[in-house]
């Protein structure tokens, strides 16, 4: 027994107990005659204090000697603190040590053991082992866990049984690049690791599990934008005999829950909107909803005139920015800089002051009347001392754009608020989505996700057109998960394969197994994923994942921290069969 | 909406009332004028009833066409039974049919969708998704999800933090063969398949999570003996400031806890037995306690007269079979045959029959007197109406052989009952143990377990006979968990990997991380790990673990459902830099 309490447990009621302690040194403060050392564990902090007249000399002689970070044990007496620290849980005591060991020394860390470190970033990950000795990287290490197993129990609850699927599979060339596992027993072939369990699943319905989820890893070798990582984590799900609205009902439960539970955050409103209607009032398939500045369409209003610029533009669109009449020039000319930015693209940007009178003070005053500007304040909703922003252009692009800004707005004028939360379904997503590099249509979500019914024949005729049973959960401006009801029938699976451009010799090969199990009596089903990385960060009010991961790899996909990957023995490869040909 | 009810939900309290179900056609008989559907989903079984006089006609017709597997959804009025069915929990009621929708059709399935199917382990693993159908595999998934939540949440209210370790790792040529992932990003590098999360468990207690689990899967490239997963899951465990004492306990209220919450069965006694004590009295590191029949060493009491085979034998050991002596000749015979098996390996066994009146009937009576046998009756505890079976050689063999014996004995017996359960904790292992083949010690759980104190000096005059800080949780004879007090200081940790024939480069290579992370303050520390399909399968009432799992391999390593692994294509691997060799 290392230790009687922990750090984080002593109060008024231990005072005159002998306990002991072990922790690290979190810092040291030597008066010659009295000496206080933080002792810090997971649980918190406690003031260790060592004085010449109380505390033996050896005891005293040793303590002078420790160093950041050493790991210490001590036993003594909890005295009452002459000076309490109200901040502190333990800050009404203090414990004045009879005896001290020095479990293991400290080289001086790298950076700081503090909440705000003097670490870089790719220090903190060779040495995560320490950063995650800091409060904030442990709290989120232990907030992820809160979620996950209230995850857990609430589906449980629910009827959900959590089924392992296996983790080495068979590559699929459809979707994302797969990782491969050479297999040594089974000479010149190759394993994949999952993108996700979708085929399992779905096969778990065929198999009447009727409720299924699972906390899984999935794995993509894709080129690693920022905030991606090639394992992350699903909380995968899968129903039978369900219809949209039953798993929409269940996973917004699951999204209340989570956000009451763990959060303390309750929330009545719950929206659906569907993908056509997202994209025209915010140009964007997952809005954020935690505040306004709804898309003003306005063609009908700004194309009877002499200016070119929207004359010839698909679409013209604005938005109302609260307050934003009162913008100077300059901070005006910031925003059309911003919009220019290679990153938004949009060519410029027109605007208009609506000023407290009732007048307006537009960039295009030349081409426009106060009628018509009135006419483009009341598309917007924008009110007297408001800045309309317009773009335009071809349709996805301005609106994309817009969108950009919106977001952009949302932050500088702090109303993308880490403390509220504004959950969303968008619903009725097209099945289909135009490829320019392949210049061919790609299932959106994947290759089984159903059509709605009675437009599967618009395939031949206007694929774009076509609506699936797909649903995405957007979470302040975050899409936190997705699914969609599944094809389960050979046929219409068969005909989506065709569609997509398998022959059928591929479809059989690679979907054989799952074509085959729809002949045997295969539920209607569906279901969807959520990926916890993100879904922790967005509850823990933060937009970036990698800290809420205990070992996260680098933009390379290395692991800085274990140097891996690494070139293996050739025996290895030898066994495997496998030559490098660099 | 598919349905109302599942098939478990309907009593006669909801007689009358207008219910839809869907599900499987578990089986239907045709009367002609009346038809009964068995109607099965997870949730159990619902006798539907069509009727000519009740059933409208085309509902009747399409009734007619149901065959085994359909999925179907019907509406009706549940009406009283009137033959109950006391042994079905919806016995009391059928349905009265007066919708029908065939929501999709079924071939006729491979094998019988039974308790007990006709379909054989190959049929049953190409068509997993029609097996899990079938009680006897749902029940155990459904068992298992049960088992893990329960141990996610005890070890939850302990304290411990269910932490992700990240899968694609580094590949260490120590211990079993590891399955590597070739990395495109960093060319002609690997990533491997982690055997277990051992180093980042222990770097999270340096980085002071205290109390770390996570149920996990793992990965083994070995040549697969029988019921074992190239995949299979763990429950991981890690603790900081804790010695053995500490961690037995808290693994000890586990045990108890899922014994009682998810079989049912109280246990007080939970005995702790070093592995000398285990290897003297059971010749097995992982006895099953369930029963007695303790080996009783004779070396002192029959190698004193000329009966050669003992007198030259390093041990002379045996066991007392209750009830034995009134074995016939040709029963003994068996047993012998039986220890000569080459599966055992014996060269014969002596017996003594301990007659009902006290005296005794040997093989070898020629050699040893009633007193001297009398002595073996002590020695192995035999009572009158007992069989004494001697067998002897070199110790570690003789044991072993015996120990078989005994476990085959208490199967034959019925002494290793599947509803009683009886753990145990072997400590004090070995810290190495000597390989025959490559002629040298290997860690005998895994190069970072701590010697006992004071015994690292041992290591250069008598290795063999250093212990360990090691326990093994064995139950009902299986060894279910394992674990260590770890070493904490580079120092001990160096030593430990030159001893086990590291270079220092390769040492540093393969674990400086570690290494360096014990020079910043790492606290002692210790775990366990448990096999979770092994545990799930004991806890309920087998010993083979394929079941448990929802999606197993096949011995070869292969997936016969989806076919993996499989060729891959040639631009995959030239994206990876790699050639194939056959």
């Amino acid at each position: 027994m290392y230790r009687t309490h922990n750090n984080g447990a002593l109060r008024a009621e231990h005072i005159n107990e002998t306990v002991t302690l072990a922790g690290w040194v979190q810092k040291s403060r030597d008066k010659g005659f009295m000496i206080w050392v933080d002792l810090r564990d997971r649980y918190g902090i406690t003031q260790l204090i060592f004085d010449e007249e109380r505390t033996p000399k050896e005891v005293m002689d040793l303590a002078k000697t420790l160093g950041r970070e050493f790991v210490i044990q001590v036993t003594g007496k909890v005295i009452e603190r002459e000076s309490k620290n109200a901040k502190m849980a333990t800050g009404d005591v203090e414990l004045l040590v009879e005896k001290l060991e020095v479990l293991n020394q400290a080289k001086t860390p790298p950076f700081t053991i503090e909440d705000t470190t003097d670490g870089g970033e790719d220090l903190r990950m060779k040495y995560r082992y320490l950063d995650i000795r800091r409060n904030p990287v442990k709290e989120k290490l232990i907030f992820r866990h809160k979620v996950s197993i209230a995850v857990r129990n609430y589906l449980s609850e629910q009827g959900f049984i959590e089924v392992e699927t296996p983790y080495l599979i068979k590559s699929t060339p459809e979707g994302a690049r797969d990782f491969v596992v050479p297999s040594r027993m089974n000479e010149g072939q190759f394993y994949a690791l999952p993108q996700s369990p979708q085929t399992f699943k779905q096969l778990l319905m065929v198999g009447g599990m009727d409720k299924y989820f699972q906390i899984v890893k999935c794995f993509r070798d894709e080129d690693l934008r920022a905030d991606r990582q090639p394992e992350f984590t699903q909380i995968d799900c899968e129903m039978a005999f369900v219809e949209q609205e039953d798993i929409l009902n269940i996973f917004e439960g699951l999204t209340k829950h989570l956000l009451k539970e763990v959060v303390g955050f309750e929330i009545e409103n719950f929206p659906r909107m569907t993908y056509d209607e997202a994209m025209a009032k915010y140009g964007n398939d997952k809005p954020d909803i935690r505040f306004g500045m709804e898309f003003g369409e306005l063609n009908a209003v700004a194309q009877h005139k002499d200016f070119k610029v929207f004359n010839s533009a698909e679409l013209v669109v604005g938005i109302a920015v609260p307050g934003g009449a009162g913008y100077t020039r300059k901070e005006i000319d910031k925003l059309i800089d911003w919009v220019k930015r290679p990153q938004v693209g949009a060519l410029g940007m027109v605007y208009v002051k609506c000023n407290e009178d009732g007048s307006f003070k537009s960039s295009v005053d030349k081409f426009y009347d106060q009628e018509d500007l009135a006419k483009w304040a009341e598309a917007t909703g924008a009110k007297p001392g408001d800045l309309i922003c317009v773009l335009s252009g071809e349709s996805f692009k301005t609106r994309t754009q817009l969108s950009a800004l919106r977001m952009e707005l949302g932050n500088q004028m702090g109303l993308r608020k880490s403390d509220e939360f504004a959950p969303l379904w968008v619903v009725d997503f097209p099945l289909l989505e135009w490829d320019e590099e392949t210049e061919r249509y790609h299932a959106m979500h994947h290759p089984f996700t159903s059509p709605k019914p009675g437009q599967l024949e618009l395939l031949d005729t206007n694929p774009g057109a076509v609506k699936a049973n797909a649903y995405d959960l957007v979470l302040n401006g975050n899409e936190i998960g997705g699914g969609s009801i599944r094809i389960h029938d050979k046929e219409t699976q068969s005909k989506m394969f065709d569609y997509l451009g398998f022959t059928k010799e591929e479809a059989q090969a690679q979907f054989g197994f799952l074509m085959d199990a729809f002949q045997y009596g295969a539920p209607p089903h569906g279901g969807l994923a959520f990926g916890l990385d993100r879904l922790v960060a967005i509850l823990g009010g933060q937009e970036t994942i990698r800290d809420f991961i205990a070992f996260p790899k680098n933009n390379a996909g290395r692991d800085v921290m274990i140097d891996a990957p690494a070139k293996i023995d050739e025996a290895q490869l030898k066994e495997l069969n496998l030559k490098v040909t660099l």
